[in-house]
């Protein structure tokens, strides 16, 4: 079965085409289209059998796809016979009212996210158009949403509720939902088959632009430093993370602004980037405090110290841990950040192999031979959970 | 040198009158006048000559205070000869506008007490009301402020950030101050007396009405679960704990109450009352899931649950614990709670005696003998502390 999995910015479709048979999952082909809406997009296709870029209008995401299953189908480089053989289209979709677990996109789903349009400003908007845009354009072609929310629904009650009014949770969906599903539920699968057993206590660390820890126990969530909004827990690229709010009256008193704006500034200019006046990415941010500026070394105490805290609050919930497991973009290429997460931790009995940690293979054991915990670098892969989540939907609805 | 500490509620002022003299320190009396305000004000006095209680009209807390000196002056059961032997009064105030430390109280004083009325709404109101009234009826008497976020100025930058636009910490004081100051000290002094050695590392646990963690090192605070507002952190009484600000707009859309209104029930009506809905009190709330409550044993799972998370943040900021200690009425009396946040710490070779810990003098060791980080009871006295800061101000600036 051929699934097509894409990641949606504002401007921008990325995709995986993969092609899954039991046990055999296969990438077939993938690309992107960036700077949609110019007219100087930018397209690139890859395959076993060769590569494309060109650079040509793509007015809007429902182009973006037709361009995408040209591309497919093209004799050249092309990997399907026709465009009718991708079954369905896989997202990794953020957050709805209500609703979480993998969804066929319809009304109803549709309605759910843009209810909780203003909780994730950055994800949803983005989403919802284009899904709409796509479910018009090509209406044989099955859309399915994987919430990232889907993996923390077995986060214990205690562990997800805030201390508010009951029907504020029950009624109206204010909990700790969790986010970042695909890549924490690809770390607990393959740190089962790299350990060669599933009864594991793991700590997934998926840290770049968007950052956030995961408890995992036997395989299942059962913490995660991300609550109601994807602008909680770890400082991120340039959301704020977990913020207090009873600074509003001050910030609302003293700025002039609305809550509406400083709502706005909290999503869009907080984060590491309002943080260290460096920009939003933290190899920049890295590169400045090298640089010597106070500011920037500062962000990347306060993300360190951030992260620290929830990998202390996770040791105590899991009893100890048999993996510490570094993904994402930060987590996967910054030896600083690893370094500075697992500083001071031989009291635990925890050591970097410092060779293992400064390079190799992207997915390897960084700790050293007698760590009592294991550390681990290992690339995630949250398209092939989309693909496989996708899959399971459609066998199960067909 | 005679130094009242007074403990302010709206309706309610609480005292007690300490002699420090060098290393001597001599509680003399103490007192309660409550439901101020009302035609039935329940006065109450005790010194090492005898006791009393009396039922009388108390309009405000100016008529309390003098209530208090007359009681303090007393032919039969006073301890002073006239009233004007109290040097001072000393308050354990909570929070100021850029303004920290301990302080004799002035307009400025009251000035940044009152700018932050919104941000501490159950504790400034009632302390700048109550010390404006003081000043004017007593001129001659000096008020002094010991600010419960003192003892946190040594927590380093990184842990006292947000991620938010610099200015708004730098210029509007939006940061991680940390609350219940004088606690967390007298904690921390206590411990090096009892162990023996300063250089400790320490998790001070005040679990009671209001409830914080605190991480000490070398005598000093470098973590504390409160951040800007007393609202924040563990789940309180009756305030909200760690919440995340974008459930703002749901809650205002689906309630139709104003931002006003909205923090008001988490200033007010969240916390162990609001999930628990049997009430504020942890002993009410331990005794309705004793009867197989849910929800009020799901309050206490969600409590652990969040005294468990700084416990494990607080391990590894420190880098492992000479000792944690459990402080404030629920700290040093619930063994229920005690056991609930230290369950399964073998991993640390950290083990409870359960003898001790089912009861015993209220300062007491009730970890095992072998447990590798001690775990104690310690009463706290907030009281003494505040004497001491008291007297130290008058003493440097005479």
């Amino acid at each position: 079965m051929k699934i097509l999995v894409a990641n949606l910015g504002s401007t921008s479709f990325k995709y995986r085409l993969y092609d899954l048979e039991g046990e055999n999952e296969q990438m077939l082909a993938r690309g992107a289209i960036e700077r949609i809406g110019s007219a100087n997009s930018k397209v690139t296709f890859q395959s076993a059998r060769g590569d494309a870029e060109s650079v040509e209008p793509i007015a809007n995401h429902g182009d973006a796809v037709q361009s995408c299953l040209d591309q497919l189908i093209d004799p050249e480089l092309g990997v399907l016979e026709e465009a009718g053989d991708v079954a369905a289209i896989g997202f990794k979709a953020v957050h709805a009212r209500n609703l979480t677990g993998v969804q066929r996109v319809n009304e109803d789903v549709l309605v759910a996210m843009e209810a909780f349009a203003d909780v994730a400003p950055a994800h949803n908007p983005p989403y919802t158009k284009a899904m709409r845009m796509l479910a018009e354009r090509f209406p044989n072609l099955p859309l399915v949403a994987a919430f990232e929310t889907g993996f923390h629904r077995t986060i214990p009650e205690a562990n997800q509720r805030y201390a508010i009014p009951e029907e504020w949770t029950t009624s109206l969906g204010v909990r700790r939902w969790g986010f970042h599903g695909a890549s924490h539920r690809y770390i607990a699968g393959r740190m089962a088959q790299l350990l060669g057993r599933s009864d594991l206590k793991l700590i997934s660390c998926h840290l770049g632009g968007s950052s956030s820890l995961c408890a995992i126990r036997d395989g299942k969530s059962v913490a995660c430093s991300l609550g109601m909004s994807p602008q909680s827990g770890l400082p991120q690229n340039n959301r704020v993370g977990d913020f207090d709010l009873f600074a509003l009256p001050v910030l609302l008193r003293e700025t002039g602004k609305s809550l509406e704006e400083i709502l706005d500034i909290l999503a869009n200019q907080s984060g590491l980037e309002g943080l260290s006046g460096a920009g939003r990415d933290l190899r920049d941010i890295e590169a400045a405090a090298k640089g010597g500026d106070a500011k920037a070394s500062l962000s990347l105490g306060v993300y360190i110290a951030a992260v620290r805290h929830y990998l202390g609050a996770y040791l105590v919930e899991l009893g100890g841990a048999d993996a510490i497991v570094f993904t994402g973009g930060i987590g996967e290429n910054s030896v600083t950040i690893r370094s500075g997460v697992c500083r001071d931790l031989d009291w635990l009995g925890v050591s970097f192999d410092p060779v293992a940690n400064a390079g190799g293979v992207p997915e390897r054991k960084v700790s050293a031979a007698g760590s009592r915990i294991e550390i681990w670098t290992v690339p995630t892969n949250e398209e092939i959970v989309v693909a496989r989540q996708t899959r399971e939907l459609l066998a199960s609805s067909s």
